[in-house]
Formats: C-alpha cells, sequence, structure tokens
C-alpha cells in the first residue's frame, strides 16, 4: 500500500468531465510524477467507476470518493468498503459537501474502516460539526466551507477562524484526528498558509483538475513544502 | 463498442465479495470466454469501483449496475452517465430493486443516455411498473419480482403470469422496448423457459457469482441457446 | 368524506409561512366558504403538520402533501396512508416536483390508497411521465412542468402542448385516469384555459397562499366555471 | 408554551394504528391526566398529521417526532421548524433511529431550533455518536441502542454501560446536554433504573402505545419517581 505521508495534497477529481477514464487515469500519472520528483505525497479521489482502473496503475495514494454502509453481499449499485480496498484504494472520503451521510452511517464507516485498515477522511463544514466528527475517530478530517467551494477564494484567507476552531475543537474532543483544509484552494501560497494555520494538508479538486497544465499546477501547490 | 445481440445473459456482480476487484476481472475474463468459444453475449455489471478497470479489459459488453441523474461536474461520489461512457462500459442498469431509483429519475436518464448512445435496462417488478417504464422509452426492461431474487426459484416457473403479464402490457404501451426476464434464474432451464415466454434473455447474479466453477456455471446457462 | 366534483381546484398550503398553523386553518375556512357560496369543489392541501387540525374542521375535501410508503407501525416521524385517513383526508398528493418518489413506492402508494378507499392525485412533470403514471392507475394526474411552478405564468398559456400531449398519452394508456393542470395557474383565465384543453381542474399554491385577499383570489379562480 | 421539568418522560406515538387520529388524541389527554393528578412531566410526540391537532388541545409539552430541514417556501410535503412551533409544539425529536439524518442537517436544526425557541432532542445509538452529537449543542440526547427498541429489555438492564459510556463522554464534550434513556422502557422499575445511572427521563413508544389501559400504563411508570 502507498504510504501517506504529511503534508498530504489529496485531489478530488469530482464528477468532472476533465478527470474521467482516461483523462483521469493521466491526472494520477501527473500526481503520481511529482510526488517521484518531489518525496512530497499527492494522492488522488479518482471517479467511482474509475477506482480500481487507476489504483491498479500508480503508486501514489487512491481514495474512494464515497463509500456506502454496506457489507458484501446482494447491494446492486452501493460501493461497500470491501470493494474500495479490493480496488486498490488505500481509503476512503466520506461526508464531502456533495455527498453528505448520515451520522450513524459515518459512524459505521469509521469503524469498519478501521477494521480493515483503511485510512478514512471526513469532511466537515463547520467547527461543531468537526468536533462531533472527532468524536466518532477518523484517521482525518477536512475542514470545507461549502459556501467557497469552487470559488478559488482559501478558507484560510477568507475565515482563518474556521480552520482555527476546527483545530481548537478537535485537539479537545480527540487529538489523534488530523485536519486538513479545503475549500478554495489553488496555489502554493494557499497550501502554505493551511500548514501555517496548523493543518497537516489540503483537500483540493478544480484548481489541479480544471487548470490547463497539471504538472504546472501541480509543481506549484508543493513548492512551498520543498523550501 | 462491442455489440449486443439477443439472446442477452447479463450478469450482475452485485456487491459480493466473490466479484470484487481482481475475482471480478477474473470472473469478466470467464464470460468473454464463453462468449468467444459459443457466440452467445454475455455482458457483466461489475461493481462500481471496478467499471473502468473491467470494461477495458474485455471484449464484451459492460453494463453499469447504476447511474447517479448529474451532468459532469461538482458532484463528488455520484456516477455519471458520461462516467459510464468514458469508461468503456456499453450502458447502464436503472432501477434495480436493491437501488431503486425516482420516477422523474428514470425519464431524465433514459433521455440522457439515448443522446450519449449508451444503452437502458431498467428493471421493473410488476406488469403495471414495467407498462410505466414502458411509456419512458429505454432499449430494454428486466422483469424481477424482488420476492424471488437470490432464491434460485426463477420467476418463469414460480410466476410466469408476471412475465407474461409484462409482455402483454409493454407491447400495448411500447412494443419497440426488449424485455429481459430476472429473478431466480440459474440454469439453463430457467434460461430456456425464459425465452419461451418471449423474452429475448435473462438478468442473474448470484447463479453464476456464486457457483464454485464459473464456466461451468456460464456454460450450462447458455446450452440451450446453442441447441 | 366530502365529496369530490369536478372541476376541481386544488389549493396546495406547500411549506409557505403564510397557510402555517391557525393561518393554514383560516385559508381552508375561506376555501371552504366558497364552495358553500358557489358548489364548486375547492380542496386544500394543508402542510403536514396541520392535516388533522384542519381536516377536523372543515367540510370540503383535504388532501396530503406526501405519503410515505409504510404501513403503521414503528415508523417514527414518516406519514402512512391509514394516517392520513385517521386524519380525515379524502386523499393523497403523491410526487410532487418539490417532493419526487420512486417509481415502485408510487405503485405501491397508488395500490394501498385504493384498498383504503384514499383518492390519488400523482404530479408529473412530463407527457412520458404522465404516461408511466398513468399505467399505474391512480385516480387523477396533475401535469407540472416544473420550470413554470411559481411563476405566474400558466402552462395552458407557455407550453399547451405539455397539457395536450400528457392528455393524449393518458388517454391511450388508461383512460380512466383524470388529469389537472398545474403550474403558473394565478388566474381565472388560467382556469378557462385549464378547462378548455380538456383537463377536469386545477392545482395551484402561491396563486392564492400568497394573495393578500384569499376569498378574492378563490372566487377570481371559480368565476369562469360559474358562468 | 407548557414547561418541561424533569424528570421527563416522553411517549413517541411512532406510526402505530392504535395512535392514530382521534386515538392520537385520546392517548395525549391521558397523558395530559397524568401529569395534572402528580404533576410529573409527561411529554408526547404524536404522528406528525396530528401535530397541531393535538398540540392545540392539550397543555403538555408536545414534541414533532421528525422535522426536515428548509425553511418555510415553496417545499412541498417537508415539515418546518417553523410548521412545528406554529402547530403549537414546545420542539422536535430528531434523528431517531428508524428516521436518521445527516450530520450537517443535524447541525443546522439544532443552530435553527435554538434561534426558533424550540427544544431539540436528537437520538443516538452509541457513546460516540452521542458525543458527536453533544458537539453540537442541542437540549437534550435520548441514548437508545436501536436493538433494544420494542424488545421491552431496558436498555439499563441490558447495556447500562452504553448509558453510562454516554453520560461520561457527553459530560465531557458538552455538559450542558440533558441525557435521557431510551429502548426497551415499559415499567416504573425502567424509569427508577434511567434515573439511577444518571439521566433525566425516558423515552419510550410501545411501552405505552401498546398497553390496553393507557392510564394504567403511564400511572406505572411515574409510580417511582413520586416517591
Amino acid at each position: 500500500m502507498p504510504e501517506i505521508k504529511f503534508p498530504l495534497i489529496l485531489i478530488n477529481f469530482k464528477a468532472y468531465k476533465e478527470s474521467s477514464g482516461k483523462k483521469g487515469l493521466e491526472l494520477a500519472k501527473v500526481a503520481e510524477k511529482v510526488w517521484k520528483e518531489t518525496g512530497i505525497t499527492i494522492a488522488v479521489a479518482p471517479q467511482l467507476t474509475d477506482l480500481a482502473y487507476i489504483a491498479q496503475s500508480v503508486e501514489i495514494p487512491v481514495f474512494s470518493q464515497h463509500v456506502d454502509n454496506f457489507s458484501p453481499g446482494a447491494h446492486t449499485g452501493y460501493v461497500t468498503l470491501e470493494a474500495v480496498k479490493d480496488a486498490g484504494a488505500v481509503g476512503t472520503m466520506v461526508n464531502h459537501s456533495e455527498r453528505r451521510v448520515r451520522l450513524d452511517v459515518i459512524d459505521d464507516i469509521v469503524k469498519r474502516a478501521r477494521d480493515l485498515k483503511l485510512t478514512t477522511l471526513v469532511c466537515s463544514n463547520t467547527p461543531e460539526v468537526s468536533a462531533a466528527v472527532a468524536a466518532l475517530g477518523p484517521d482525518m478530517i477536512a475542514i470545507e466551507p461549502p459556501e467557497l467551494i469552487g470559488t478559488g477564494i482559501p478558507v484560510s484567507r477568507a475565515k482563518p477562524e474556521v480552520v482555527t476552531g476546527t483545530l481548537d475543537l478537535v485537539k479537545k474532543v480527540n487529538p489523534s484526528v488530523k485536519v486538513l483544509t479545503g475549500a478554495g484552494i489553488t496555489t502554493g501560497e494557499d497550501v502554505e498558509a493551511a500548514l501555517k494555520l496548523g493543518t497537516v494538508g489540503v483537500l483540493l479538486a478544480s484548481g489541479v483538475v480544471k487548470a490547463k497544465d497539471w504538472y504546472k499546477a501541480i509543481m506549484d501547490l508543493v513548492r512551498p513544502v520543498l523550501r
């Protein structure tokens, strides 16, 4: 299994046309190239339909964008944690703002993922929700005010208090949970700000996926970490 | 694109552990082998996470088990028709009894799939629901009384009137829609009965996926068609 | 039980603040007054929480805005058909564009409502979906292109072909199903146009609920019917 | 508004046929009678369709069984907090095991209910989920292991560690949140055990609703509190 080191840069492919199928594999290969050249962990979350296709072809950590709360069995059209693991992914995102999940389901998934040695990254929108998630004990939380997602305005600039408030509450409830910064990340400066606030990495999507030159966009993100 | 000929045998991998990841690819390869040896169309519906992985590796028709009603964009964790196409699949199942869908969503998906030249197979549980689906104009309907799914008791034996009732109503509402028989199919005899009732193929899952010898199980299904 | 006669004017209270609680009862009383004065059936669909409160206090037909597909039992927070009946309602709306429902659920609800002698009004958005609904055999269909709802632009003016297309297809699939016109209805002129196109009544909401003078707004709707 | 005092006994009417419509009102009247005779707060959570009907007719606190996360507006078939308030209820249950809710939705509802001065009772299934809920700051949590609901086996006897574990974690995360015991409560002994463990009341359903003599069943519950 590819190792997750911090700082972590996780690229969410969402359901963009630019990151689907063969183009998705190509983007994952570019991310892998930057990792090979710099040693910084660049992880990817491909479209669900491309999960095994990409995870079987790259050495960087691959996450599922979502998982359903079913054990293997007669559950047509649902994604199990076991399928995520068999696809070759290291873990899964849970509760992204575009795919929110029930509280009891987050609890179940976090527990079952732990048993399966899959890494969980649970998304959150406010410090209070982050504290709630921390009580469930996932590996990581990504704090992303939904109103900033896709805007290019980083939360670290627009609402730093949401990030620091999350760090404070998470530390109090469950200090072993790591926090990433999401929403509006596009530049190396944004990554730098996220790390300065005390988070251990970033979650981003359009900032890379929609960039004209993927290699340049990802290299720009890792530059402040290299210094 | 692999061509769909009738009779069609469609194997739904569901979320079974026996058909996940590398094992899923292996099962698809066995299905492909039977097609090569017999010329009978064996299609597969792999787990969502394996869709591109399998569709890029076999020459038989591959279906998605499910699709969400989104266009490409910022829809983390959802499966678009475009992603299904980019994965290399020929079409998608819709409204399986384990993953029912809203009426307006079936309508949207059928229309958008037509534009994208993707084949739609909509599942149904009663003659009335089959008639309703036929009004939306999908390529195929699979009639599956949910209470027989996974039982090994074929609908053609337990409730033939559900199949013939579906054929009658579908013919009246939209004669261009093809009908498959599902639920409880495990043997070549069941396939034979399905074709005799007037349907153009079968949809099955555990009858193959849970079989000890996949090749033998699939060969047994196609035997009556070969005679 | 209050009798439903045609033409029927059904006022949907939605979740507007103007039609909630005591104000909802007051609005229902105004509708009842118009019925008493004119003999035209004015039915109301109060907010779910007000259903019994209003149905027990007026003599006009009361509909539920929605119903869940459960039999009575341990289903906290869900609305059963039996509860709708015990509340004193004559029937239920199903599949409103703001609360769409699964195809198999519409089928179940229509069948169970028939057994309970509750009237079903299923909403639809296109002629094809209307035909699909007709195949399930509800008492009534309301055709409402969602993009016109709440606009004040009546479908009879903006898209008369959606109404006539629905009438044609419904007649073909199941001629016993009655069709209402919805979306954008605010004036007596709109009601007149709906009846001229061949539908048996109208479904409307903001046109009455948001009116300054409820009595005047409802009287204006029934005027062309009285002539 | 009727005042909530502790210990609190909250009777959930669920969707039982025994507690629907006029029978629901009758049951609420019996609960009110016990309150008048003993001074112990007996609150009720009627079926959604009966909420205003019952809340307008009794002086005891009435809760909604569920609420949707919408503001007043064009949301046909959904229950808003404002409708709950206009119906005359003092608050709402949220996230019952039969009607689980998304984490971000619980957060929104708790905040909006606070602004509207509505009391929130959020249900939970494990100590970890209770801690998560406590981080969101509702007024009350009811801890109910779903496997015991409706069994007549009280959690205080079968799994006291779930109750005490909840109390410990909730105290740590947010000591202002009150905890009720749910699941399997039927007798005064169960109420006594719940209070001894440190919770401030009970949430129950079938133990009262399905009892042959409602008055006797509720009086039996309050007896240990009276001593």
